[in-house]
């Protein structure tokens, strides 16, 4: 299984490979979740429906991928890992759901998001039953995994989600405060909880559970991901920025807009002389337009298309951008090293040339 | 345990000692809720003082007392529902602060909601960050009360989310498209979902199985606590009326301001005139004023303190208030007549006491 599209002699560092494995897997996490969502009209017919529509709009599916290519590069069987990895792509989902709410996004995937398209009571509703949703299947993960080895993935599935409300919460409390004190440390702080446990980790430690991987052989795949993770989001936040939408598939600059903390914009305002630096900050303490759920604003002033092409320039002539890529690379090139470490103790598949490869892929993504 | 201010001569039907019980069980759940929230500042010192806001404003505690009570009056220890009530409550203040976002609401507990203190996205992310935190007191419940029955009661608390969310997409769909068509019965069957799942029936039947009941007790149970369950949601449509806000603790003509489904607004549209239904399905039309996250109403005008008055008057002339109340006392008698049939047998305690005097409260309750 999941073979027939993925043998070939083409490198593994070849980006077209990944993808491909990527979307290979997304298409059985996506008939999975078909599973999970009910389908019974009376039960909630717009609400299920309401579920499918983030995972239909397409995505790169990196983190279920991730999960099986741990779990089958081990040893495990793809109906081991099959139905966890579908749970932790309807969590993703869920998340961005809210997230979009919190952050009062316009685009996700290049469609409108979901509370710009039914509302923001629909959207977090959908977003809750979603997370609903993904208790009863990782119960049921007893009959496939055994008791044991469900129970370790509930645990990392609960630290997950506890991970992420608390990386989410130093981020907004960073926005509503408009507080520019925290530095590269703190923002790094911030993306291992927000980002990096719900992307690498969970899906790594799930996938290795699944395989039968004891503590010690998790604890080494936390050390191999941990630091992708964190290149991943500093990744997204370049692309964010000088990103093609088209490929990126969410708003360009909207990470300026929202006023968020980003390795490049820490950097901008560190460099910047005192007046521009008082002219940003002025400019970040201002809400973005038609930006509905942000009452709590200090200023009821808005930004400009001005202030937004100010920030930047801004980002821009600091060298933020380079910034940012360096710090990406030292952490990707801190997983490499971890991963060559234990490459050599796992047989050749096109599950391990799979992780291998997302090292680059990390960093080198346009999407 | 949970005797000292509960044991005496007073009838059990007395609300004062009904309220003293529930007060008892209020002031332990605090006390396990502040257990399972982290203290650990720098793990997220916000996230988790905000979660605290919710159950330490006070509140009726019904939940967890009904779960203990239940638990309690089939034999079963304090000590082996404690963790587990205290999850239903901190789950039931999730949903709070959610559906205070959804319905745009002022007033929780005589105080401003948490979106209106602290804004849409952080209180969306607090209860996100909520309901992660109940899985791992639920996994720990393997000690406390063996395997089987912590999975069973993992497969209450999953069945209760799913239900819930159930619920609210029937009501927020039907708000969304100023849908008027429900009748009574569909009422009571987003009620019974959206209520009676994570009100009554989830305590209950956590409190049996925590005690040790099996499925046949279990189904006895949840008869005898789904008309209650309903008979609750009328009162509370009710109270929402015709109460008095300092003991009611929520903004008095409320949901007449959101447009909430009620029996009291539905019968008053079915008896109304052609022209008043026609002008009160106009005003339900119109959204609330300053109500920041509705932008996908169909029309962009507001409600009027004249509109609202006229709901009302529409309400009280019908004959909506009666109406509901006999719905709600044919309820609570069917209740009455199920736990009747199982009183005789459960031992004499002030937990069956409490279990029987509830059918009472739930109708005569003025908060």
């Amino acid at each position: 299984m999941l073979q027939p599209p993925l043998i070939g002699d083409t490198p593994a560092e070849d980006p077209d490979r990944l993808l491909a494995y990527m979307e290979d897997c997304r298409g059985r996490v996506v008939d999975e979740i078909r599973e999970i969502v009910p389908r019974d009209a009376r039960a909630g017919g717009l609400l299920y429906e309401l579920m499918l529509d983030y995972p239909m709009r397409g995505g790169k599916a990196l983190r279920p991928a991730l999960c099986i290519a741990t779990c089958r590069a081990l040893g495990g069987h793809l109906e081991s890992v099959l139905r966890s990895s579908a749970v932790l792509e309807l969590y993703h989902n869920a998340f961005l759901i809210h997230d979009d709410v919190e952050d009062g996004s316009d685009l996700r995937r290049n469609e409108r998001t979901l509370h710009q398209l039914h509302g923001v009571p629909i959207a977090v509703n959908v977003g809750d039953g979603m997370l609903a949703l993904t208790m009863e299947p990782l119960l049921e993960n007893i009959e496939l995994v055994g008791l044991g080895r469900a129970l370790r993935i509930l645990r990392v599935v609960a630290r997950m989600a506890r991970e992420s409300a608390e990386g989410q919460m130093m981020e907004l409390d960073w926005v509503r405060r408009a507080d520019w004190s925290p530095t590269d440390r703190a923002y790094l702080r911030m993306v291992y909880k927000k980002t990096c446990w719900y992307t690498f980790l969970a899906p790594v430690l799930v996938g290795g559970i699944a395989a039968g991987a004891r503590d010690p052989e998790l604890a080494v795949l936390a050390r191999c991901v941990t630091p992708l993770g964190i290149a991943f989001q500093i990744q997204d936040d370049v692309l964010n920025l000088v990103g093609e939408a088209s490929r990126y598939g969410k708003e360009i600059d909207g990470d300026l807009w929202e006023g968020k903390h980003t390795l490049l914009l820490i950097h901008a305002i560190r460099q910047a002389s005192p007046a521009a630096r008082r002219e940003a900050l002025r400019i970040l303490g201002r809400s973005r337009p038609c930006e509905v759920n942000r009452q709590d604003r200090k200023s009821a002033d808005v930004k400009s298309r001005e202030d937004v092409a100010f920030l930047r320039d801004l980002v821009l002539r600091s060298g933020g951008v380079d910034h940012a890529r360096v710090v990406a690379r030292r952490h990707a090139d801190r997983a490499r090293r971890s991963f060559e470490a234990i490459g050599g103790s796992l047989p050749g598949s096109v599950h391990r040339d799979f992780l291998e490869g997302l090292v680059d892929f990390v960093v080198a993504r346009d999407r």
